[in-house]
């Protein structure tokens, strides 16, 4: 027994030290295993390396590492629309149901007929009233359950998977790899705060307290917390950096979006970190063929602003199909 | 060597459970440590037991394990008057030299003699014109400068403490225990979300993004968040609810507070419980040699309504005098 026991305890060190060298070597093949070498991997790797390096000059500390993402077109597919609009048009039967008079109202005869035509005619003023009445008149808890049933049942009509299935992997990698370095990640997006809260745990590993979005006005009446028709606040373009204030009150110094939406979270990010470091970056949707290929033409993830002004930032542009090995998850 | 070692092997076991039992003691003998034997102490630790015992039919997963505590009287002392009313009292000289036409407001002359009576009588108009003029017209960066170095400077005036070294210890104790325990703890104030936020994290370690407040609209413009001088949110009363579904975005199992202003908070959480379980907690201030006494007759902290139906809610009314044998971590 002598010789053994003195072979293992002489042997443990190797063994750790073996456990823990097969660990690095997995991390390091495992992280951002679906982004392909190049000016986009580079950059993320690079700033994180720095950022981290306590002997770096552009060191940040773990408390003022805070990451920020849009949703829409960032993180999920928001083509052929917005998935939060299919929400609101899927609800419309049931709203309905509920209250036969809006079946007058020619925004709701259209989104029962699933003509979007006549309702991108009905304008800002019917959409906020289609949102308003598909979003309203519950309470908070109703909603919650509402969206969580609606995602577990509803599938995107090109990939035929679930919505929340339909998030960009390298994305996730990218989440992983920031949370993995000290990083906090958080969801600053044009959609709905309370449409996208009982997903995105699951999903990103992002708690309901690290989404900002737009919203509607609560109210609380008869002992519970009830949502009005009224849209409160629209958490797009100038109001981006407004939300961070508000939901998470400090200064980003990563930001990554896709469209003139996230315009001036980019902006606000990139001089928050003054001479110091910051990475700011733009998903461009340049594959027709695994997903979908639109920048400037396109209403829905509309890109100009950022493609005229990202070289002249120092913001870095996402190609899609050069950049990512895989898009989703479910691809084979 | 060959005894060394068995006895060593044999020995191991009994050493790591003399370890764990060790570091259980002490950690026994620390948590709630301020808390007297009594029905506060009791309700707190059966119910933490109760809901984290994953075979008791009352067990809460983790993820559902939200705590919510108001701050004014509740983690820190809002007497003689609100810390955050001294602060903009204390800013008014700041602002006045730099808009001399202030100075002719009564509200502004009268918070610059420290008059308090002539500034209580200029009514809610009033203390929201000071509220707004020291606390907006600048950048959100700004803002949480001026003040973090406040926090730095000010004193508490009977106290002779930095405002944010007068919180109650065994609260303190008490987001420990709970976060030891599984929970997210949050606060959940009618102060200032942004007044809050800057230090919020050392003194209770709770994070900016898990903090709700009242607020001032905010601003995007010449590429940074300002504040403007309009108040868009009161987080109080009824309106608690409504902060913690917009900043939290989940119910609360356990909510603690100590002046009407936190009724519906805690109506909200016991009845999210149904038959569930649930803690609600009122700081009762008894205390008036350590401390400060008051009820039903303060304006600052007025508890009247939470006193009356605290028996039938089923919510527990700590009591300072009796339940803490420490009030404060700078008492001798």
């Amino acid at each position: 027994m002598r010789k053994i026991v003195t072979l293992l305890i002489m042997l443990l060190p190797v063994y750790l030290s073996g456990v823990s060298s097969a660990i690095a070597a997995t991390e390091e093949t495992k992280e951002l295993a679906s982004w392909n070498e190049g000016p986009s991997r580079r950059a993320i790797v690079d700033f994180v390396k720095t950022v981290t390096d306590s002997k770096n000059k552009d060191f940040i500390p773990v408390e003022k590492r805070i990451a920020v993402f849009d949703n829409d077109g960032t993180l999920w597919c928001e083509k052929p629309v917005y998935p939060q609009f299919i929400f609101a048009i899927d609800r419309v039967k049931t709203v309905i149901e509920e209250r036969p008079e809006l079946k007058e109202e020619a925004v709701f005869q259209a989104a029962l007929k699933g003509d979007y035509d006549s309702l991108a005619k009905s304008g800002a003023g019917g959409i906020q009233r289609l949102i308003g009445a598909t979003h309203g008149g519950m309470t908070a808890d109703s909603f919650d359950k509402i969206v969580s049933d609606w995602m577990k049942s509803a599938r995107h009509p090109r990939f035929k998977q679930p919505f929340n299935k339909c998030v960009y992997k390298p994305m996730l990698e990218l989440l992983d790899y920031l949370r993995a370095n000290g990083f906090r990640t958080f969801i600053v997006s044009g959609g709905g705060r309370d449409f996208m809260r009982p997903w995105t745990k699951e999903t990103y590993g992002v708690d309901a307290e690290e989404v900002a979005g737009s919203s509607c006005h609560l109210e609380y009446k008869d002992g519970d917390v009830y949502r009005t028709e009224k849209i409160d606040f629209l958490n797009d373009g100038k109001e981006k950096p407004v939300g961070i204030c508000r939901q998470i009150g400090a200064r980003p110094v990563a930001a990554f979006g896709n469209s003139d939406g996230d315009f001036e979270m980019l902006e606000w990010t990139k001089s928050g970190a003054g001479k110091g470091k910051s990475l700011c970056m733009l998903v461009h949707h340049t594959d027709a063929e695994r997903e979908y290929a639109y920048d400037r033409d396109s209403k829905v993830g509309h890109l100009e602003r950022g493609l005229d002004s990202a070289a002249e930032a120092g913001w870095v542009i996402i190609d899609m199909q050069k950049d990512w090995s895989r898009v989703f998850s479910f691809e084979k």
